[in-house]
């Protein structure tokens, strides 16, 4: 059997997608069995499968990538996928059990390629300890994609009685981010041949997970977020629209990376609008927010800093070494394609 | 606020998606409350959702829909999406609780079709008495998509004890089917101005819920599959596979409606191979097919019948008036982007 998957392994590598790996027939059991069952550890002969019994409250959350190029320095469509998914549920304060993942496969993507993305993804699951317990694969025509789409779903658990959510801010309570922003945004931006641009930034794409369960043992932990499509601004917006409590963030607090400030001002980009794919926002009451600070520093977040307060101002404000200036919603930016 | 929700849908419903209802800022959130939060009643201010404590053992699942066209005779993109994914549910013996959606809409989209597709998906999950608690909408650029993609994920409850699955099979059961099979297949085709032909053919894509639990209450009742990609044939494949014992299939038996089989005589294709998406293919012990027969033709199944039974041969075999001929594994005829 192992011979078997072997070769079935090294034939694969060689090939690319056609529209006949997703007619459901031999080829696309192989295409299952050889990539995404290989790394995966899924058992395929199902349609769906159970769940085990837990003690806590279940949450389930999804969430669709497209990002160019499917490879970026700091990570893939593959890892990306699985952090953001897994991210979604650390910060509803829940460890990740089951993940489920659809990939949209473009005819002509080669299979080598498709399976260091796989490998990505089944290592970044690893890492967070979620198990890929379901999938499908579907086949696009040559020019209807673009390489690869991925949905992910994902399960996972919390303690049942956790206060966590926009409803439970206050005017008062401090905006804490655990690293530099942006920087998933510019690397992303940065690997795209039409800026012809070269450099070191890598995407912070990463599980906030740790940082995450660190903070539920904070009391005064109110809300978190992780600033991906839209960046913290909209983030800030989110709060204020949630609560009618504006956020006041600090300029000069905002940790963005020298590389990631760099890329921005030669593309004009707001490293506030930027997406990052590797960091997690809190709202903590101002009693304990040093604590909280204290906290993500100790759980691999160096840069975190506090950068906002909430106020009962109806808006949201930026405040410069020259004064305040307010921070709109995102409108007709578009950054396609990033995360 | 309903009146400001009427003004958002009225100006929504003019308008073509574009990149900038991707980029997380004000247009995608007006796109997800006007269309997806109206319909499908989610709260789109979280990124995932608490599931209710349940009695029962959870399953999950997951799928994608690439369809052309996204409104065909019977059923749409949206219907489709939720449909399977109840299917899914229902085969592994489970009732389906919630879902999660996952829409990649390419730029171009009118919003007007966009809203009629997330509508039938409301309608088909409302009707499966299962809630959408989490989605979440990319934007592909034009030329990168085809309109759009669906990806669902479903959570479902069945009872702990339940013994079904390709295990359970043995040499001398009975294979079922609940209906006519490959409409939908058959009426995707025809529906495609391709072909040039016109036809009162429909899609079966329903939920085959009702029957399936109605087949629980059958003694001997081994496994359960809805025969979509690959058809009949693929999952008589999978019967092998999984067992090792062959299924030979009655040519006389198996229903086919008069239109598929004009179209598949006309276009050359095997209904057999033909994906239905409302259909259910149950293995019953034989001492108690004909009373599951029966439960099938009492839940909405009319055109039920008995298709084959289970051998100890290692292979899938038709038998028709002349004798009996092998059934390969689907190869390579690609009929891409039919469900």
């Amino acid at each position: 059997m192992h011979a078997e998957l072997d070769k079935l392994r090294r034939d694969l590598l060689e090939q690319s997608v056609t529209l006949a790996h997703g007619n459901g027939g031999r080829l696309t059991r192989e295409l299952v069995d050889g990539i995404f069952a290989f790394h995966l550890r899924g058992d395929t002969s199902v349609d769906a499968a159970p769940l085990k019994p837990v003690d806590g409250e279940l949450v389930m959350t999804t969430d669709g990538f497209i990002v160019e190029p499917l490879e970026f320095p700091g990570g893939s469509i593959g890892s990306l996928a699985v952090n953001g998914t897994v991210n979604d549920l650390a910060v509803m304060g829940a460890r990740p059990l089951y993940l489920t993942l659809n990939a949209f496969i473009e005819e002509g993507l080669e299979v080598r390629l498709l399976d260091r993305l796989i490998a990505d993804a089944a290592q970044a699951a690893g890492a967070a300890g979620a198990a890929v317990i379901a999938g499908d694969t579907k086949v696009l025509r040559q020019g209807e994609g673009s390489g690869l789409y991925l949905g992910m779903a994902g399960v996972g658990v919390r303690r049942p009685s956790l206060r966590l959510g926009l409803e439970h801010i206050r005017a008062g309570d401090r905006v804490l981010v655990s690293g530099t922003v942006g920087d998933h945004g510019a690397a992303v931006l940065l690997a795209r041949q039409d800026f012809g641009l070269a450099g070191h930034l890598r995407s912070d794409c990463a599980s906030v997970l740790e940082v995450a369960m660190a903070l539920l043992g904070i009391r005064g932990l109110r809300f978190m977020r992780d600033p991906t499509r839209g960046g913290l601004a909209t983030v800030a917006h989110d709060i204020l629209r949630g609560t009618g409590c504006g956020v006041q963030l600090y300029e000069a607090g905002i940790p963005v990376s020298e590389a990631a400030r760099g890329i921005c001002e030669m593309l004009g980009f707001d490293p506030l609008i930027l997406p990052s794919e590797g960091r997690l926002i809190a709202v903590v009451a101002a009693d304990t927010a040093a604590s909280a600070l204290m906290a993500m520093r100790r759980h691999g977040c160096p840069d975190a800093a506090i950068v906002g307060t909430v106020t009962s101002d109806p808006y949201v404000a930026l405040k410069t070494e020259l004064g305040e200036r307010l921070i709109e919603e995102l409108e007709h930016d578009p950054l396609p394609r990033i995360c």
